[in-house]
């Protein structure tokens, strides 16, 4: 029995930690619909507050939002997959825009079966690249960078809140640009832009890297990742980036004019991240008490419980709270009285699992002394003791911004520390890596004994001789996760075929 | 042939004009999918304000957002079918979770139908409502207020680009309460949060009143609505405040236990607007030069166009614009400096067709003089004649803000004064009416004279009565639009029924 506020901890069952932070943080649930998420207010207010900060962020590198269709027609789908090796085909189709009522029962109406079925978007480079070959005339309208923020859905066997459900949310940007060299500088300019978010904003440390040849999304030259360790050692992909090459505009006819008259192909990347983001940051950052969230992303970054007791004296410990928040809204922190009548260690409780950076509880006390008792939801405890601290309110509110910055800082520093602590180097044989992460198929990797990655030097090897690799990694549960960018120079042979190294991949079980 | 920037006038063709203005505007364009739009860039900024500013407003009054999927089961609309009568069964249906690979074609595997289809959610009380009832247990959780930004699919036969849409965007309020004093309030709350945002946040005038039953949401005790005034003289209606008494809860358990430990349905509401308010803001503020933005959800406020000549002066030209820029950022304005290799004629007038509330032009001689020459969106011409001002820079950036806000008030103004104008009483007989609209139903309303709205007195008869009548008006192209609040108090006979009047209500032809 956990000494904790979740019923189960990390080390206990992790999966089921996960699901425990999910609900009792009130972040999601799931629906009556297979594979679809309910994500409940405060998981919202932080996809909102990712959303905002990482809209500015795309603004300011000078892409447009628009809004595409929900529905991609089959055949531009049956294009893609011409062209394309490796396309998903699990997606949601629609096949009729009618229902009738027959003898009191709701039916499928057979005289409203659409001539070509519809299939909700899983991603928007057809119904985007048709746009594009449309607005695309001249080398003056490149380069044309577009954004969407939407709902996308790819039919999935095995769901999990947020990290993999049929219907997620994300931004997909799509671009299209002259030439190989601008359409690789924006591939890694947003990259680099998912790196500092993900860091600065998530508190979040990756390892920004090109993913190998058979981890590439379908159609792309190039596939970039952002690349985070969770707390049972697993990678999370947290971002892609794609350099497309010309492959969707040569099936597209996406052309333009160059200033030497003549007709080329546009080069076209693009890039994403979802909701997934959310279950990412869970496991960066939550503890056996429930969520930690980022003061960066967290919906309400203070929260006050006044402790009401259902007296007369109510009024004034209200007015006091109230004052205490009127102050901190004017430091532009987002702040909230919780004044529900519910008894005050049930809400702090509730604030701790949902993880409120800040958590103050005022008393009688208090409010006479001019006080704010406040808990740090990063260092709620000493041992198994819950800690507080006390000072003047006017101490306090101007140093808030101040606490709350090294909130952040210090989630941060606590996920990098673990990251940079658990990347072993050193293994340079196939046998080596697999001993390491327990040799056989069959270890568990749910209740695995936290593994972390392997940094291996590798040849680069594509083709047969990559699937042979990729197929003895899947063995043991492994993936390649990405080449880092900007890595030291490699020395030595190739972990798998022995010819010299090209360069460091880091190798990882994944979600 | 129009002396103007678009190539028809509304007087000409109203509707062909409405096209123009969204395709001249960089506003939307129809895409592959029937009925699906792609909102461009233009177009999706002002959604993007309408969206900031709305939400701003439905949280100030206490609402969460939430997110709930896009997917409802089959056998929750057909529970709601049941209950519900004049219940829209234009919807789309996804059958199959897969496509195959046959022979080189893509086609829909059959192994892969859903035991039971989905639908797509054309509006999400069914679904919500299932949340509900497990999130409601106790007169503590209400009320429970609920709002969700979402896209949603209704198989429309006709379109057009924002104002009938298979697929649009809207906001969905849905809440639960202990009683009907307080879901009425509720309800009427959410009226006035439209009514005041459509007014002071779109510059459109509107009339906030009651449904007449015929025209209800099916399944609500009451509907309100927003009805504007657009310049053909037609109604749109532009928001809805449902209160839908204990229908929906009844039907889905929606139950909680009173203070008194007694099992009590719910009262439940719901409210939304759409993407369609774009089409409102379109007719309301449109002219012959394109579209007018009000400045409160324009995505530029002030456009500064250098006038560039490919010299080496344009360098000098373009620090001047970014001088003024950064000013003008640091007053708070939404600006954008069009540094385009386009001739500047065609930038201004680009501008002119998207309005920009303010846009200007810098030239040598103003860079030179310290001056700026600009045009005001509102008031573009004398005559013919476009006119614009000069004023030294200081001066226009302290003048700014003030001038945006005269801009938004006089937009305002010149569409309240229009829609004051047009509503015609006096009118006490239905053949009055018939002949006041043109008599008869083939009478081309599209292309007919501005004819209004007019106000009569009626009894406020339902059931057989109501539909009798509601088949009279539908013969001359007419409905009842609601019965405006806060109305003075009725005299005399029902222009429909003869019996003694209760109130008056609004009539016109509608989008």
């Amino acid at each position: 029995m956990s000494k904790r506020a979740l019923s189960v901890t990390r080390e206990e069952n992790f999966p089921e930690w996960y699901q425990a932070v999910v609900r009792d943080g009130d972040m999601a649930e799931t629906s009556p619909v297979r594979g679809c998420m309910i994500i409940k207010p405060w998981g919202w207010g932080v996809w909102e507050r990712i959303q905002a900060e990482l809209d500015q962020r795309i603004k300011d590198t000078g892409h447009d939002n628009c809004y595409f269709p929900l529905f991609i027609p089959m055949s531009f789908i049956a294009k893609e997959a011409e062209h394309v090796e490796g396309f998903a085909k699990e997606m949601a189709v629609v096949t009729h825009h009618r229902l009738k009522n027959v003898g009191g029962k709701l039916e499928l109406d057979p005289t409203a079966k659409l001539e070509e079925p519809l299939i909700v978007r899983p991603t928007s480079e057809t119904i985007i690249g048709d746009a594009f070959q449309r607005w695309v005339k001249s080398y003056r309208d490149l380069p044309l960078l577009v954004n969407q923020w939407a709902n996308v859905v790819r039919w999935e066997m095995r769901t999990r809140l947020f990290l993999r459900t049929a219907e997620f949310l994300w931004q997909e940007g799509h671009t299209a640009h002259a030439d190989r060299d601008d359409a690789m500088a924006e591939t890694m300019r947003m990259l680099e832009v998912y790196r500092e978010f993900a860091e600065n904003i998530l508190a979040m440390p990756v390892i920004a890297g090109e993913k190998p040849a058979n981890e590439r999304f379908p159609g792309a030259d190039n596939t970039y990742s952002i690349e985070a360790m969770m707390q049972d050692g697993k990678a999370l992909q947290a971002g892609t980036s794609h350099y497309l090459g010309t492959h969707f505009a040569e099936a597209q006819s996406i052309q333009y004019q160059s200033a030497e008259g003549k007709l080329e192909y546009c080069h076209t990347t693009s890039w994403g991240v979802s909701t997934r983001l959310i279950g990412g940051v869970i496991m960066t950052h939550g503890d056996d008490d429930g969520l930690r969230v980022p003061p960066a992303i967290a919906p309400r970054q203070i929260v006050i419980v006044p402790m009401l007791r259902d007296k007369p004296e109510d009024a004034s410990l209200l007015d006091y709270c109230a004052g205490l928040e009127k102050d901190l809204k004017a430091a532009g922190i987002r702040v909230l009285v919780d004044a529900k009548q519910v008894k005050s260690a049930e809400k702090r409780w509730s604030w701790v699992r949902r993880g409120a950076p800040v958590i103050i509880e005022i008393g009688g006390r208090d409010a006479a002394g001019g006080n704010v008792t406040f808990m740090r939801r990063d260092k709620l405890r000493d041992g198994d003791k819950v800690i507080s601290q006390t000072m003047p309110l006017a101490q306090f509110v101007s140093e808030a911004p101040t606490l709350l910055s090294e909130i952040q800082a210090s989630l941060f520093n606590e996920a990098k520390a673990r990251l940079d602590a658990n990347i072993v180097t050193g293994i340079t044989s196939f046998d080596a890596l697999a001993d390491y992460f327990g040799a056989a198929a069959d270890s568990d990797d749910e209740a695995g004994a936290f593994k972390g990655w392997v940094k291996v030097a590798w040849s680069r090897p594509e083709g047969a001789e990559l699937d042979a690799i990729d197929d003895r990694l899947k063995a043991l549960k492994l993936t390649i996760r990405n080449a880092p960018l900007g890595q030291e120079p490699v020395a030595g042979a190739c972990v798998f075929t022995g010819a010299p190294a090209k360069e460091y991949v880091l190798i990882a079980r994944a979600y």
